[in-house]
């Protein structure tokens, strides 16, 4: 997705983003790129129709949050292993089929990775589920309106998959 | 929302965003943050019930995008404010009132910033719009299904926004 004609210079780097100064022809600033592995968001829903949802203390962020199960595909997997591995170790549950709903992007002002947004029906507690330390499962059975009001709702990503899920006729308000 | 015990440093920065790397007692790697400002994201509507929508080209993506009109509340300006500027530079339209649908974080992750998602309604061509370079307005016709699957609708910020939109009953599938 990057034109040839772009002279790319890594700037300053953490184990887990980097960022890179993207000059273009005739632009006199630089434009500054963070690079990052992809992720996944995941909608799952078990068989009564409640969404999975994970509450967890984000250091960044500095508070806590609820949140869709997602996080990083690493190196090797494929997107929809790294959501069924994200699923179960963050709700200790687990879907037959993982159909992907949408592929975006995270920021296009910012970010070069993807968010690989994927749903999960009939989704049942896994046998040896082990839920990932700091991950508090949350089965939720309010509906899309009142989850929108939760204080700690408040992750675009979550969002933007749900849209897509509600799109894509897999959810209804 | 920023703990008082933790410590900050900045260890990167450019005039767009900045990278501090924050330490929290009794977790041995720094977390690092990216600070950036708030942004606001507008879910316009004419009268005929279609979408603003604005195609440009993302230089950190290296392509061309499909988006919701969108950017940065500048200092001194109120996130409503920023909304009003935004919607008339990028698709030169106005409109009496913007409701604020919600805020959200861009990424809990890494990011510390918010977005402010607004909701206009009757929005109608601006007597003086002056359309910012680089931007193409775009009224779409085709609803939110069609949108979905538009190669360069891939900005998660808009779909977020457009959930916000739907769970509102703002806007329907």
């Amino acid at each position: 997705m990057q034109s040839s004609d772009t002279k790319d210079e890594v700037v300053f780097q953490t184990p887990w983003f980097q960022v890179s100064s993207k000059k273009w022809p005739g632009v006199e600033h630089p434009y500054y790129a963070i690079s990052a592995p992809d992720f996944v968001a995941i909608v799952a829903v078990n068989a009564e129709g409640h969404l999975l949802l994970v509450r967890q203390f984000r250091h960044v962020a500095g508070r806590m949050t609820l949140e869709l199960p997602a996080g990083h595909v690493e190196i090797g997997e494929t997107p929809e292993q790294a959501a069924r591995k994200e699923l179960a170790e963050e709700t200790g549950h687990e879907a037959d089929t993982f159909e992907l709903l949408t592929v975006l992007a995270p920021s296009t002002a910012r970010f070069t990775n993807r968010l690989w947004c994927f749903y999960a029906g009939h989704a049942r507690s896994g046998a040896n589920a082990q839920i990932e330390a700091g991950m508090q499962p949350v089965i939720y059975t309010q509906g899309l309106r009142a989850l929108l009001d939760e204080e700690d709702f408040i992750t675009s990503g979550s969002c933007a998959a749900l849209f897509a899920a509600l799109v894509r006729g897999k959810m209804s308000l």
